[in-house]
């Protein structure tokens, strides 16, 4: 089936927003979440909306399967099965077979076992390789968490922060152990070419390890496609799992057996109720487990996930585009007067699926528009953030958002004295 | 206040048990709990039983924090501050202060960060000590976490496996960098003297690390009267907090500045939000942290913590004891005529909550108990555990249960042809 398509290009009325609306397939999704009345929700970059049916899910595994089935459950509510169900779930979103994914702790940890058996597999192939290459631009986080590992390892590993995404293919080089990046940027939108960079990597020698945070469920991925060496995510972003929700991790098949963390609790044991002395790995993707799930938040997840298996990433990236594509357009047209500053890129291939504009007032601007109903955040420096979900955000939505904006810079509706607080 | 007493000497009927609960000011307690009927619910060691406050706060959490607050509610519903929160409020179970505790990640995870901390500031002090005294008995992930961490490392430490608690003061020498234990054995119940180790191990020069997963909520637990260096510990267990809630882990004011491990995720930074490109650890417990949590299991820990409040952990332990001496000596006289064989000590001071007895056929007969309401569970060689909870355990379930455990041993009513299962 074709992706639908949506004609912006002569969009300058709220009539022709809710034209859109009115033809558009994937509208009908927008009913299976939850919103407040009165919000324009444009954070589900950040955290995604409530899928309506996560509250009579929590209740079942809150009073029955907690409550009735207590230690039981975890056989016969298949709460053991959980990260590799919802995994198996999850991986068609992201180009992974089942088997190759499962749905558990946090992307920083995630991060960490993947990096860490990526330089193990790198110290047995090549051990002069001591470089890890990612963007300074990158999610804090991602950063952090690989500093950590290179300290701790103390095994001469260098990190090298790339200034800018041009300048990325010559940073890859014969010293290159690791190329670890966020495949769409958290503060600017823009979203790296999969395929070429990681074969440019291989060419290279480097393995590839991608944090696709801000693109599962947001924009297609082919992981397998692009021949891509590990991966780790979000669930409560796009994927609508709820706050905080577990994570996942990807270690395609031709890797797992080689797959070694340092993070080997009882989970990723080949058989965990043996309580065996000696560790031993599990078979497969188990082995990217570590300790005991969080059963009510990781349940949750599925509630997002089986949204997706009524449309496809086709459909929701062709709607995600003409979302961005509107948002930009009104916002430059009808704001023409005002000092916004597009950060995310023009061009569909390196775009996801938000759009961040700077303003010299970006953080009182934005403060407004969220007292006025249009949640965005807002980044530093001057960054105001406006993600789109395609599978609860509305033609109309892009209009309304965009005339609250204009109004609001039109009157200069904002405190420019709002002290900065620690989220927005 | 004084602890109540229970005379549990003379009980050998049902109506003295009757009149044990009467009488018994722990009784009420049992009213803030949901347990299924017809189940005697033994293995609140394994998985707690459900606060009825849960379901309500499961609601709010999702429908209102998430659905309404959506990204707000980071700030407003209080979600960042969850972990501290709860720490503060789980602390003086533990013999904690405020600003010590987190709740947050895996008992393996906390472990992993506890033992690197206590492994670099030896490094610091006195790097010859190279070896992590443990018991071959402990909780096996205790013993893969510690394995994962210090193969990782490479910097020669080892593992030194204790066969028997009385060997453990010798094995705490001038080599010993930490001693790690759980508190009370997961097989056996038995409880360490945690001062008296806790003192021979600092006279010794090495740092302690205690495992608190069948301690915290079980026994009056003193960390800082002990002087004990680092804990973790599940809050899933005897505190209620449900399935795979997160875990927690405590660092002494004195150890916090020293408090240095890998996992340096965003939620550790001094000003997460400002998306520093360096790490800087937060000042105090909060660089315990790592990830972003899950909201919705966090949540409901607080349901189990606030039951708490209504008692106190001496008033508990009273009835602890009082319970598990009856149904020691309930077992052993109404089932006199059958092999068991008492596993958990007699020693009050060396006891947890739960009660360990051997029989030959320990895994058929507790699955006959299993299909007769009795849930507790079973754990190689031939080890049938039950465990105690003070808050909702009645002394007519401790009858009820020996009486049904009788009749299935006097009937040889159980089917040892029943396969082994993985977790039972």
């Amino acid at each position: 089936m074709n992706p639908p398509t949506y004609d912006i290009a002569a969009v300058t009325t709220r009539a022709a927003c809710l034209a859109l609306d009115a033809a558009d397939p994937a509208a009908p999704l927008r009913d299976r979440f939850d919103l407040p009345e009165g919000v324009i929700y444009l954070d589900g970059n950040s955290l995604g909306a409530r899928p309506r049916a996560a509250l009579d899910r929590t209740r079942d595994v809150v009073a029955q399967e907690w409550g009735q089935g207590l230690i039981r459950s975890w056989n016969t509510a298949g709460w053991f099965a959980l990260p590799g169900r919802l995994g198996d779930r999850l991986a068609p979103l992201i180009g992974a077979t089942a088997g190759e994914v499962v749905v558990t702790d946090t992307t920083s940890l995630n991060l960490f076992k993947a990096l860490a058996a990526a330089l193990a597999i790198q110290a047995d192939r090549d051990p002069a390789r001591k470089v890890l290459v990612t963007e300074r631009s990158n999610f804090p986080t991602d950063i952090y968490m690989a500093d950590g590992l290179a300290r701790w390892l103390d095994r001469g590993y260098r990190i090298h922060l790339v200034d800018s995404p041009e300048e990325l293919e010559a940073a890859v080089d014969a010293d290159c152990a690791v190329l670890m990046l966020t495949h769409v940027n958290y503060r600017t939108g823009r979203m790296h070419d999969m395929a070429a960079l990681t074969r440019h990597a291989h060419a290279c020698g480097a393995l590839v390890l991608w944090d696709l945070a801000h693109s599962a469920g947001a924009v297609p991925v082919d992981l397998n496609g692009a021949d891509a060496d590990f991966a780790v995510g979000c669930t409560y972003k796009y994927l609508n799992g709820g706050p905080g929700a577990p994570a996942f991790i990807w270690v395609p098949r031709r890797h797992q057996a080689a797959f070694r963390h340092p993070l080997t609790g009882w989970w990723s044991h080949a058989a965990p109720f043996a309580m065996a002395h000696g560790f031993e790995a599990a078979d497969g993707i188990g082995r990217a487990l570590c300790g005991t799930q969080p059963v009510v938040s990781l349940a949750l997840v599925e509630c997002g996930l089986e949204i997706f298996e009524a449309t496809s990433m086709a459909a929701l990236r062709a709607k995600s585009l003409a979302l961005t594509d509107l948002f930009i357009a009104l916002a430059e047209s009808r704001c023409a007067a005002h000092p916004l500053g597009l950060v995310t890129p023009r061009e569909h291939a390196a775009r996801g699926s938000q759009v961040s504009f700077t303003h010299p007032h970006g953080y009182a601007v934005m403060q407004a528009l969220i007292a006025r109903g249009v949640i965005g955040d807002y980044r530093e420096p001057e960054i105001m953030r406006f993600g789109f979900t395609p599978l609860y955000t509305s033609f109309a939505d892009v209009w309304d958002a965009v005339e609250i904006l204009r109004d609001i810079l039109d009157r200069a509706d904002y405190d420019t004295r709002a002290e900065r607080s620690a989220v927005t």
